[in-house]
């Protein structure tokens, strides 16, 4: 019996492909197995973030999970991916699974890791989360010096949401997708409209940079508010007035 | 007449110097001007991360910030690093800023930023931040479907702890420093020792991950507590049973 191959869960990233890690990018070449998520119609975001990095001559695993937002993954297809990959890791096969932005923040991962990190070595490699890209993008520090950052799902309702944003100095809204609309709104009922950045589809060719009052129609599944609201703006209106000035 | 060179504030990741993204390391063999914080004694830890890739023939310019802790960044020091850099940008040359994790997630770079972002051309290469290295290597899920995450500064009083805390599903307490022991005995007191890793230069050589309940004696700057109280612990329970399993 040959000794057990190495799950890897590899960030890659939020989708810019130079924004793969050397670690990630080294691992995904070397693994003999690769897997990743994918719709039931169209491409693979992980895979098409990491395409022109793959050999040709690796076996892949596409996990297919219908892509209804929000909809709780079914077990049945984890059960059946990890069934598979273990097969592989069994045989003595490292397998890379690709993660858009980091494994364990808000990754489908975690649900090949449950099942199979009991029986498997595994080694997680985090990634550049799509919450400092679009800061980056957005060119607005997201936290300084005693800030607090929180990062807030979309499908919350609107109490929850409320309540969050102002325990916060500084806040992430992710998967907005169909809850936009009524996140938007209650972000104008707080006054915070004029505090917030919205990021879609950051470090793409299509990425999307504005103010959220600037925002019209819907937004997509990989689109995120940033808000900013501590005690300690002066920093940050400095950074916004000059790079006006710039423009 | 030249045209300026651009600011490039690259986040180099939480310490392994694998962890650099592609993008970052383009940047920083290209830059004829490197610069980074340094403490007024010994290394920069930013430079040490990259100092396996750079050129040998770029001009440094090591920013001296004194390593007291949480000391408020004397506008001085930065006022006189943003000239000097400043004056490689207005002669045309590219300068690349390295940051330890990602540039605007608690880093100085935007104290840089602020100064020099109005008349300069600026790019942020986002980072892999420690919050995300020290759950990989961690081995537990950070935030799950509709997961909230706070980030929460260490040097915060235990009232204002004990708040955000409390209205988290998960949360990482940074800069632990010299507030490590209160916010230890804090988190005793919530019941909330059990559900808390420790996290200690994370994908360094030196790297210590620990349940929070083993850690005696101090801690330094760089190290985390990652704690997870969620209403949905189903997963990280398997998590955490099934790695003990394994081990």
């Amino acid at each position: 019996m040959s000794a057990p191959g190495t799950l890897y869960g590899l960030g890659v990233g939020p989708g810019d492909p130079e924004l793969l890690t050397l670690k990630a990018l080294r691992i995904l070449k070397a693994a003999p197995v690769i897997a990743y998520p994918a719709p039931d119609h169209g491409t693979s975001f992980a895979r098409a973030i990491v395409e022109g990095y793959l050999t040709g001559a690796q076996e892949e695993i596409a996990i297919v999970v219908p892509m209804r937002t929000e909809r709780f993954p079914a077990a049945a297809i984890y059960d059946e991916a990890a069934a598979r990959i273990g097969d592989r890791l069994a045989a003595g096969q490292d397998v890379a699974v690709f993660c858009e932005g980091d494994p364990f923040f808000y990754g489908s991962f975690m649900y090949l890791f449950e099942r199979l990190s009991g029986r498997f070595p595994v080694e997680i490699v985090p990634g550049v989360s799509s919450v400092m890209a679009a800061t980056a993008a957005s060119h607005r520090p997201l936290a300084a010096r005693n800030d607090i950052l929180t990062v807030i799902p979309g499908p919350l309702d609107d109490d929850a949401l409320r309540q969050r944003i102002e325990a916060s100095d500084a806040f992430a809204i992710m998967k907005l997708g169909r809850h936009f609309g009524r996140v938007k709104a209650l972000l104008g009922a707080m006054n915070l409209t004029d505090a917030c950045a919205y990021c879609e589809r950051v470090t793409l060719p299509e990425e999307r940079i504005m103010p959220l009052a600037d925002v019209t129609g819907d937004a997509p599944y990989f689109s995120m508010i940033l808000g900013y609201r501590g005690a300690e703006p002066g920093i940050r209106d400095a950074v916004i007035q000059r790079r006006e000035t710039a423009q």
